[in-house]
């Protein structure tokens, strides 16, 4: 059985997401946040106190894009992952790990100074510097993308990757940053009927 | 012929460390840091203006941890990667991952705000937010490592991943973070001949 412990709208989501698209069965758990400071007994769940922790077995994974490719190679056949010999197999592990290191962490920054911080612990210029930082680098990634889906041309767990930045993006106060081509992405991604049941399953377990 | 865009000592070295652990043949272009910047045509080699970039025929990877992964599944087989089937997968997976996602981005805020800027627009308390946010992710994360290496029991890409994080830490003045031990994990892994050959490349094409 797998076990995922999850926040609302964090980018555990794409695990979630994940799941929901393999159709997989599993435990949900919906945390507090931030689960370090708010859930007793986080530290034995994950020691690194973060989400998503999706509990295999004997084994745990804890970074929201490893999960994904995990379950897709692990759970699979399936062509939510790209094998390495197919074409898009450079542009999919390229996206797959862009999403959230390129295109979720500057976000995070923003999130820390400008969203969680108490008034008198905000920093807006920084904020606003990794807020531009993600815009800049969301525009230009553009270019390398597909047109409908970001590797192979069809719809894998590098969308989700991707797909999540753009939802957190523009939940958060940065929708300003997201070019129009983007929220059409984003339209078509949250269309799908995987991300409304991980949506409903969120939901239904706070 | 693989062809590597790379600045010296920076995350592209993941990719650098990578072709020399595979023995591939490869050009190397060492070019200067920020290469958005100081690097005329950058724009043409990677839209973001980020390194790496790594050109494999009419594919380009643009991400230091997905690049390992990729030489490895592509040009294997290599016990450099862990297949899904073995016992050690989901901890390599999350490794790789992390090396970078969680252990080396928060070392670019401080890099950011305390060493690349200047005097004036230094931001001290940022740069050391990150920094502690940084030591204290390595510290907790080390009881989920494997004891020499952090997966499968063996050196792996995902040694790669999170070994470049500390030898960053440990060049740019995050010293102080780097527990002990970790230090002795590095010790080891920059004994490695590859990680020599990768060094003596950056500098012999400068």
């Amino acid at each position: 059985m797998l076990t995922l412990f999850h926040c609302k709208n964090a980018r555990s989501f794409r695990a979630l997401w994940a799941l929901e698209e393999m159709e997989l069965p599993y435990k949900l758990h919906v945390l507090p946040f931030p689960p370090r400071h708010r859930h007793e007994g986080m530290h034995e769940i994950n020691p690194l106190g973060t989400i998503p922790v999706l509990v295999d077995g004997d084994v745990r994974l804890t970074e929201s894009i490893a999960i994904p490719h995990y379950l897709a190679t692990k759970y699979g056949p399936t062509d939510l992952a790209v094998a390495p010999h197919e074409e898009g197999y450079a542009a999919y592990l390229n996206f797959l790990v862009m999403g959230e290191a390129t295109l979720t962490f500057p976000q995070t920054i923003h999130l820390r100074y400008q969203v969680f911080a108490k008034p008198e612990d905000r920093r807006p210029e920084i904020a606003r510097d990794y807020a531009e930082w993600f815009g800049s680098r969301l525009r230009n990634a553009e270019g390398m993308m597909g047109e409908e889906f970001v590797a192979a041309g069809r719809f894998t767990m590098a969308d989700i990757s991707v797909g999540y930045a753009i939802m957190l993006a523009l939940s958060v106060g940065l929708e300003e940053f997201v070019p129009s081509s983007f929220r059409a992405r984003w339209s078509s991604l949250s269309a799908r009927e995987s991300w409304k049941r991980a949506i409903a399953a969120q939901n239904s377990s706070a």
